[in-house]
């Protein structure tokens, strides 16, 4: 793989972030890497750990000849960061993005864009329930897909490199308009985290079931939903308040549909809960088909360690 | 290990009794094992793989002469099978069960029970989205739980045997009475797979978003909805016709919880959302230290294999 960007910058150093470094490097995508990160205790374990080539203490120092700027916040953060970096970028540089919403981010970001900078908003579909500059590596991205969403105008060559640059750390890359990628991105996993949240959130506050009792018996389905439900906070709660039209639309689908199925459990209608059941078993194999899950039992957890 | 049984009989060769066959079978807890299916293609799977040591044609054959004979069928299916088989019983023998519903399988399953045979119903807290003889694999139950709810003067050494059997095929075994062991699996697994299966069925149904966008965007957390949604549908619909009453009281709890979070969405609550994520986050990390989950991120899934 040949070097794409002299120099990249990476505002943020998070999960996201800390995988884009150990990915740039794996295939040689960038000459030098460079990064910050608002809190002081991420910059000195990101310098601990060597994750890039020289961290910042200042978003503006890191950006300044950078040839893409790379904004890894949290998407409520992402406005304020590039009006403070703006006035910075190097002319002919791209500033992307990794935000899990579109349209909040292109309009709180683009307006600080200068003359001469290109924007291409972009969103690679990967993550864990780790977060922090220790929690990335680099295999992250294989194999899923990073939709880049180009802004109104935006120079196709840079749209071009950003998607090089996905693609070299072994995402499939697509493009979609921004109110499109939202609604999607609401149904794949912003209603799916809520959801999860919130039935971790009920478990824990019935009192007749103790948190052991929960904990102890958690293997026979809810500790999955502890997964998704230990992602980081920040990050969710500026996803839920950037992607609100399109997350209430499909809530209001989710709980219309889990007034029909609980109607039939009280029902005793078992010929609608059983087609049910049988129609959302396919899509997990073409799920398991398409290279997107593993076929093996439990996603191939083993039997639990003993205690 | 010691034998425990002489002679186990299994009714129903699915997940589950594979499963035990092969967790018997490492540690030598049967000194016969036969089995009974329903469906004569799973007869045949199950002579074709050697799963036990003999398959019968009819229930009946199969308890003549055990000493444990464990119904491993749908919840809805245990009363017939009790019928069936009750006057075959061998005096002094134990039947006990797997189904993950335990109030109206005892008042099903008892009044066929025979004068001097023991009943000691049971559940083991483990599973896979997988159905079949084929499914089975010895480790299923390695450091899991198993319930057991003795019934109403049941025999305190039939319940240790049983108890023992378990402990054998690597389980940890507690002791609940049934309406508490109901409610806290409508907790941990029957609304969590309520609310997957409703989750993929909107997924489906949404026509603005193709079934080709929410497989190849499943990553980013709806994935791992799919897996439970994956379970056997007759299993499924059996458990919450026969726990409709805690089921439906916990749906109740995770609606009034969800609407809570849907509105601090629309008002812009970021304080409520925020406090409430951080909240679900502990949850996991105690699973994880209970030995119940892999702490590995993505629960250890690498990347997906290049299509």
């Amino acid at each position: 793989m040949t070097q794409i960007y002299n120099r990249v910058a990476l505002i943020g150093l998070g999960l996201i972030a800390s995988s884009m470094c150990h990915a740039m490097r794996r295939a040689g995508l960038a000459g030098e890497i460079v990064g910050y990160a608002r809190s002081a205790e991420t910059r000195a374990i990101a310098r601990e750990i060597n994750l890039c080539d020289h961290v910042y203490d200042s978003a503006v120092d890191a950006v300044k000849d950078a040839d893409l700027v790379v904004l890894c916040v949290p998407v409520g953060a992402m406005g304020a960061v590039a009006a403070e970096i703006g006035p910075a970028l190097k002319p002919g540089a791209t500033v992307s993005d990794v935000g899990s919403v579109k349209r909040t981010v292109i309009d709180a970001v683009a307006p600080h864009i200068p003359q001469g900078v290109h924007f291409v908003p972009a969103h690679p579909l990967a993550g864990t329930e780790h977060s922090g500059p220790r929690s990335g590596f680099a295999e992250l991205f294989d194999n899923r897909f990073c939709i880049i969403v180009p802004a109104e105008g935006s120079d196709r060559a840079a749209v071009g490199r950003v998607s090089d640059l996905w693609r070299g750390m072994g995402s499939n890359v697509d493009e979609m308009d921004p109110d499109h990628h939202d609604l999607v991105l609401a149904v794949t996993s912003h209603t799916p985290h809520l959801i999860a949240y919130t039935m971790v959130g009920v478990a824990d506050d019935l009192s007749r079931v103790t948190d052991s009792e929960v904990i102890k018996y958690s293997a026979a389905g809810f500790r999955d939903f502890t997964r998704i439900a230990a992602s980081d906070p920040t990050m969710w709660r500026d996803v839920f308040l950037n992607n609100k039209d399109a997350t209430l639309e499909i809530l209001g689908r989710f709980t219309e549909e889990l007034f029909a199925l609980q109607r039939a459990i009280r029902q005793g209608d078992g010929d609608h809960l059983f087609d049910y059941f049988t129609h959302t078993r396919a899509i997990r194999r073409s799920i398991v088909e398409a290279g997107q899950d593993t076929d093996a039992p439990n996603f191939g957890r083993g039997p639990a360690k003993p205690k």
